[in-house]
């Protein structure tokens, strides 16, 4: 969808993936490799004018290898924080963003510590590497901590407070290289087993609107980003509550092809490139389904839903694309979400 | 844009374009060979499940020389009306499509006959491979007849009466091989210079919309058409008069992008791939300013455009992108294209 937004404006794009046919050959040749392969870093960045990414997975060590061969936005500061939970955490202590209590657990003796100081339910999570609710435990009671702590088999942990959340929402926001910045309208996100299921946008709710645009405000600025960066938080009650970030365009902004004046896509492209941003205003009242897994069959017959097929195998839990609704207010999108979101789980 | 529609449902695409660097290399393998290379067509055919064309002066013998190797969309038949204005003229004839009133021209002699029946001003047009005004002449006064004819240099012309109409319309039609077919909201027109400048849909007005839908549904099923086709009106005060069709998306149907439901791009794909049609219903108020003969400076900070650069050479009188606007009613639709023509307008 980078490359899609890209070519429209004319942009030509190379890829770096390690899979042998990414979607993303779609829009530009592909350089099949390793993300830290130092040949294939090296000829991508000698024939870019900018480098991005849209994995939070890729190491550290592959920006550092092209430093200064091409700027590389965003920052590769952005991306040390999001890959490591405890450090995130200690960002948004510092930018004072409120987020749920928590406590780095390196040894079987700081769990304990860490239930004492958080109590139960707890959630047990890898400081990295973890998404889509893979490498995470709740704990309800006390028996289980030992079994957590042998399945997650990992001395980098975090435990979090475990938060009874109304509900989840995301806020996108986007910084040019000259420090521009705008913010999308919050969206509420759905997730089913850990994996995000419908996002909806505009979320109508003018004070955590600020709330979470200030926050998302003092990230970009903080970290001098360049690019889209989306925060994810818990609602609870009127209080926003950090959940995380991730340094990229976000699953819970693809409503924002349509839903948007400008997409989180071609926003992106335009921060990175030093081009004005477009505008964030909202297009009417969004919602996203997820397709996870498989398309299904009757994808392509939702009278009112736009289909994205990401081309994609098909496996257990992979995102392989999404079906975007567009209404003229939330109750009708919420309804429209719901209709095709039963219509394809029943067709799968 | 039809490639980026292909991709989005993760359908493959493979191109023939006879320039060194096309817009669609954006999207897909490209073949540079002249439209009427066997070697290059063949391998073309034998690639693809299903070939479609986007431009009407591709030779019908292209298509006839991979006949049978893989479905051809949109027919040969309608590929060969639209190459012959007076073809084109007498098939609307036969589907009781109003139309001026025309002579074919093949001598001087024939110019005469025309003055006679069609009175003036007329205009003298050749019968292929004219666009954007070019191969055309008007005549007011019977003096210009031998220029016109002299410069005109053709004996393959036809003559049409001139009409004072008000404005021109677009109707866009799809058909889908198993018959369904659907019709988008008609779009008002201005051209400047014979060049298509902008396009705004919807234009609200339902007694001509029914009679375009009318005939743009007799000419998809009398033609067994596959894909989308696009029809252009003239509006005399409520009476339509046909110009001439499209066998293909057009220019005048790009707004569709953000304007509709599904784009007049998707629905091509879906169309000639036997997928069942999108919605054409229209997304607000949508206007499209077409980008001629250069990408202005400033077309990237027009904060309510949507901007599209297909990534051409500059060149005098040569589409280079558009520029969409959507607003909530047709009077601040109006009023957006206005102000984005005018100030890109300045600007070149």
């Amino acid at each position: 969808m980078l490359g899609f937004a890209a070519a429209n404006l004319s942009v030509e794009v190379r890829f770096l993936d390690p899979s042998a046919n990414p979607p993303a050959a779609a829009c530009g040749d592909v350089i099949q490799s390793s993300f830290d392969d130092h040949v294939a870093l090296t000829k991508l960045a000698q024939d870019c004018d900018v480098i991005t990414y849209e994995f939070e997975n890729v190491p550290v060590t592959a920006l550092q290898q092209i430093h200064g061969l091409a700027p590389i936005y965003p920052p590769a500061s952005a991306l040390r924080y999001s890959q490591d939970r405890v450090e995130e955490k200690h960002l948004f202590q510092r930018l004072d963003i409120p987020l749920p209590p928590f406590h780095a657990v390196s040894s079987r003796a700081d769990l304990d510590v860490a239930v004492d100081k958080l109590g139960l339910p707890l959630v047990l999570k890898t400081r990295r590497l973890g998404y889509d609710g893979k490498g995470q435990r709740i704990i309800r009671d006390l028996s289980e901590l030992d079994a957590a702590w042998q399945q997650l088999d990992n001395d980098q942990l975090v435990a979090e407070k475990w938060v009874k959340f109304d509900y989840e929402i995301s806020c996108i926001g986007v910084r040019r290289t000259d420090g521009e910045t705008a913010i999308y309208p919050i969206g509420r996100n759905k997730h089913v087993d850990g994996i995000l299921h419908t996002s909806c946008s505009p979320f109508e709710n003018d004070e955590l609107q600020q709330n979470a645009s200030a926050h998302v405000t003092r990230l970009l600025e903080h970290l001098e980003y360049v690019g889209v960066i989306a925060l994810e938080l818990f609602v609870v009650g009127d209080q926003l509550l950090a959940n995380e970030f991730a340094p990229r365009v976000h699953n819970s902004g693809h409503w924002s092809i349509e839903g948007s004046e400008t997409s989180q896509f071609e926003n992106h492209i335009r921060a990175i490139l030093d081009l004005p941003l477009g505008a964030t205003t909202a297009r009417g009242h969004a919602g996203m389904i997820n397709l996870i897994g498989e398309i299904p069959a009757n994808a392509f017959e939702q009278d009112d839903g736009i289909v994205h097929d990401y081309g994609k195998e098909p496996r257990p839990d992979r995102k392989l694309g999404h079906i975007t609704v567009i209404a003229d207010d939330a109750a009708r999108r919420d309804e429209l979400v719901e209709k095709i979101d039963k219509s394809v789980i029943q067709s799968t």
